[in-house]
């Protein structure tokens, strides 16, 4: 991961487990399941962000140099990507 | 929430938790971001199982008293949710 | 399915149905793959919307039917509808 | 799109269309929402399928060729297409 893309995956991940703590804390609580939802579902939308931002390095770095490279490995990889993050 | 869910949500929270920290950990160490994708996919798939064992608790509790008191705000919520789920 | 989301679904899905049949035209015509798959993310989020419109129906009546007969199948319904829908 | 791909995809939409025309069927049929919920994910997972096989075609040609050619245009294309995949 180049450093860019490292200290805005570190500040991404730092925001995501505070936003997970605050949803521990609302479900210690007994907070009312819809609005614990709510933020579960946000915190996963938080994810995707970041891995959003991963893939964009990675796609600039990694592939450009494995296709330069001649390495079309990252090719396959990145199929297998898109199929894993829609599960 | 109940209690039985409850206490699954926290033990499930709590390993999500580890899981980002881990991941946090894979950063650092500066692995490679298609690596640290998997595991982001595989945390947001943990999360998602988390919810519908929410979701679950939420229908056979809040939903049926809801409906049982003619309060049909739950179903829309439900729609809500549903709808947010997927973004 | 109520006659008003009955009808509603029935406008839809001949919508996407030519939507899907633009689609067959862009690859018959060889057209560029990234414009094709912004077509069928298209399509995707179409059906999704379909999907609310029937799911909030189906609360509203199958739902509510069901658990004033004491039917708590329904909610397992939904627990599994919601599951599948994310896959 | 290559002659294999395109082949493929076109045979996948014909399959696709056809599952589409039998979720009509059933809506005119008045069949439970539950049963047209659990079809309609299954086009969206085969629309994703198909969404797989083009993006793999995309990958080792047009993405190969743009990045041999100094194109990072290509890069970016596969960012917004990521995003636009997740919504």
């Amino acid at each position: 991961m180049d450093d860019a893309t490292q200290a805005d995956v570190q500040k991404r991940l730092a925001y995501i487990e505070g936003h997970l703590r605050g949803v521990s804390k609302m479900v210690e609580e007994g907070q009312y399941c819809v609005d614990v939802l709510k933020q579960t579902y946000a915190v996963r939308r938080a994810i995707e962000k970041m891995e959003a931002k991963m893939l964009s390095g990675h796609l600039h770095h990694c592939v450009v140099d494995g296709i330069e490279r001649g390495d079309t490995g990252v090719l396959d990889e990145l199929s297998e990507l898109y199929e894993l993050a829609n599960r």
